[in-house]
């Protein structure tokens, strides 16, 4: 669990990513790709700031352009042509549309806010235009590298790793939010940069909200307790569930524990490259239906992870794609019955030609404490 | 420090502030405002979760509209009109739109997505059309109300706690990392929803980093250690810097921490409401520039704080706002010098008509350890 045993990706991955957009612009018809912030700009440079634009043009590469803050960590993390700007980066950016004479430039609606997008037209060469394009590198996401299934296998053992430490002391009395507090320490003591979403305990009849964040609420004798965590680790994500009871489970608790079970492991075994997404989804609710609980499964059962919590592919009743090896996505059904509790079990899979890998190693017997 | 001392924001103050935007709609020339997720729609309802959209118009109050995973909690949270959206949010805020007969509509270009802003114009009736407007309720948000203010101090308090419990424990040899993880553990024990920010501590050369993120680095004998830290409670942020010496500190360390103190005591002198915030910034420069520091202050003296660790006002060279009685913001003079470390000192201070209530009630002295 040494942080120091995980490579991190290598500049030369980067660059074959930043190949492939290159590679990808004549059939999008486009001479560049502008990608501002957040995950699809450190998925193309290993770019960490918060302040950057990159261009990937077909003709001459990419050139990420960010402010004098983030000039030293530029220089170490990114392995193109960097370029600070003095002033707002949206001249720069302008004038590197300019120097590039590309024409037709892709931008990403979904992650440009309509602000931004005013304020680039208006500093573009003329005949110069802004073409939409989403869920592109979206897509080159889906399918992880061995140095990204590396990086979240790691991630996924911090939070293993955490849980166990922490399931071990959780006590009737503790309060949601310590025992939250807890994990989450545990997690960076381990080597996470930081949870990877709100860390989720939730007890008692608390547990039948699938988003519930830790309250004050004491953990009560007899009583369910639905923890979902995960962590960041090199800008990589796990996430899991399992269930602890306070006390001695009575019949209800461990039939509906059982069917979640079942169908969690039936789903796992839908998983193989070359299925639908949506069949994985259909394995788990039928099992949840011949227990009678079909309707109390509100949500899909899984989604994808990597430099996002939440990332396509989603494994939903109506999602059309299809599995591909290298896919990391998680298996999660679930049971909410409001007014009595709820159950959820999740792993992070990969997905294999020949079915999947389960990342996660933690025991999934319902846990007694 | 018991988070039960302190109220929410009652549901009155929330209506007053939708008053304010509903008496304002008819000087900017707008029927209806509307405002999707984040802190303004908190600011304006009270809702934490994270997919709604606020219409208000001037006509007929307003509505929030959201999915049904938050029919309960948005019950719980909001005290205007909710609707349930059984599709697409988009669609139910079309007819949002079409049922008050609402013809020009304010949105936040800043806040909104230009596929947003895309998908929702075809839904707009007939004559209807959008308007952006920026930075409206962001300034209505800067002055904090005494139920805001509680809060802030509560969140201070916070901090403030769990850095002198950190503190008292760090010696050399700890890593910057588990130094950050401890005092957000306890700050979330202290009752913090989460940290305000990513921790910074900060060792060594590396003190030097306006934005450093803790490493697996080691704390050193004869070091600077700059720890930069804020928790937010129910919502409402604080934020705090000071530095702690490993070991004796020399003549040099010494003269800089004094100067960075003296700045950071005149320009909390500085604040007033009615001043301009930029004659803040420039008592704390003056003093710097003092002792032959001036060009190592390589950012703005402070900053607005709230619902967001950074909102306005900014308090810099070229800011040009005047500060307002119940403005929170920030005085965190600092000097960087590349190669050797840097030392910041900052403090949360509440805006009076006769000057500033320091809310930060740590000890102002370089802290050997």
């Amino acid at each position: 669990m040494n942080s120091a045993e995980v490579s991190p990706i290598a500049p030369a991955e980067y660059e074959a990513r930043r190949a492939a957009v290159r590679e990808g612009l004549a059939e999008r018809k486009l001479d560049a790709l502008l990608v501002s912030n957040g995950p699809n700009l450190r998925y193309l440079t290993g770019f960490t700031g918060d302040n950057a634009s990159l261009l990937v043009t077909a003709a001459a590469g990419a050139v990420l352009i960010t402010d004098p803050r983030f000039e030293i960590q530029a220089a170490r993390e990114v392995s193109c042509a960097v370029k600070i700007a003095k002033g707002p980066l949206l001249v720069e950016v302008g004038d590197a549309i300019r120097r590039h004479a590309v024409k037709r430039i892709g931008f990403e609606p979904a992650r440009t806010t309509y602000e931004a997008y005013r304020a680039l037209v208006p500093r573009l060469p003329m005949k110069a235009e802004l073409q939409g394009v989403n869920g592109w590198i979206e897509g080159l996401r889906m399918v992880k590298s061995p140095a990204e299934l590396a990086l979240i296998r790691h991630a996924v053992g911090i939070s293993s790793r955490a849980f166990e430490q922490v399931a071990s002391k959780v006590r009737a009395g503790m309060k949601e939010s310590d025992v939250a507090a807890d994990l989450e320490y545990r997690m960076r003591r381990l080597g996470a940069e930081k949870p990877s979403f709100e860390t989720i305990v939730a007890a008692g009849e608390r547990s039948a909200l699938p988003h519930a964040q830790p309250t004050a609420a004491r953990l009560r004798e007899g009583g369910l307790v639905v923890v979902d965590m995960g962590a960041f680790h090199q800008g990589y994500a796990s996430d899991m569930t399992r269930m602890l009871f306070v006390g001695k489970p009575g019949a209800k608790v461990k039939r509906a524990y059982g069917a979640v079970l079942e169908a969690q492991l039936a789903a796992i075994d839908a998983v193989k490259a070359g299925r639908p997404t949506a069949a994985v989804d259909r394995a788990a609710r039928r099992v949840l239906a011949g227990y009678g609980l079909e309707r109390a499964f509100v949500h899909s059962t899984g989604h994808g992870l990597g430099l996002e919590i939440h990332e396509p592919p989603r494994l939903g009743k109506r999602d059309k794609r299809r599995l591909e090896a290298g896919m990391a996505v998680t298996i999660e059904p679930g049971v909410y019955l409001e007014g009595w509790g709820g159950i959820r079990i999740e792993d992070t899979v990969v997905v294999t030609p020949s079915g999947c890998e389960v990342l996660t190693p933690t025991s999934k017997q319902l846990r007694v404490v």
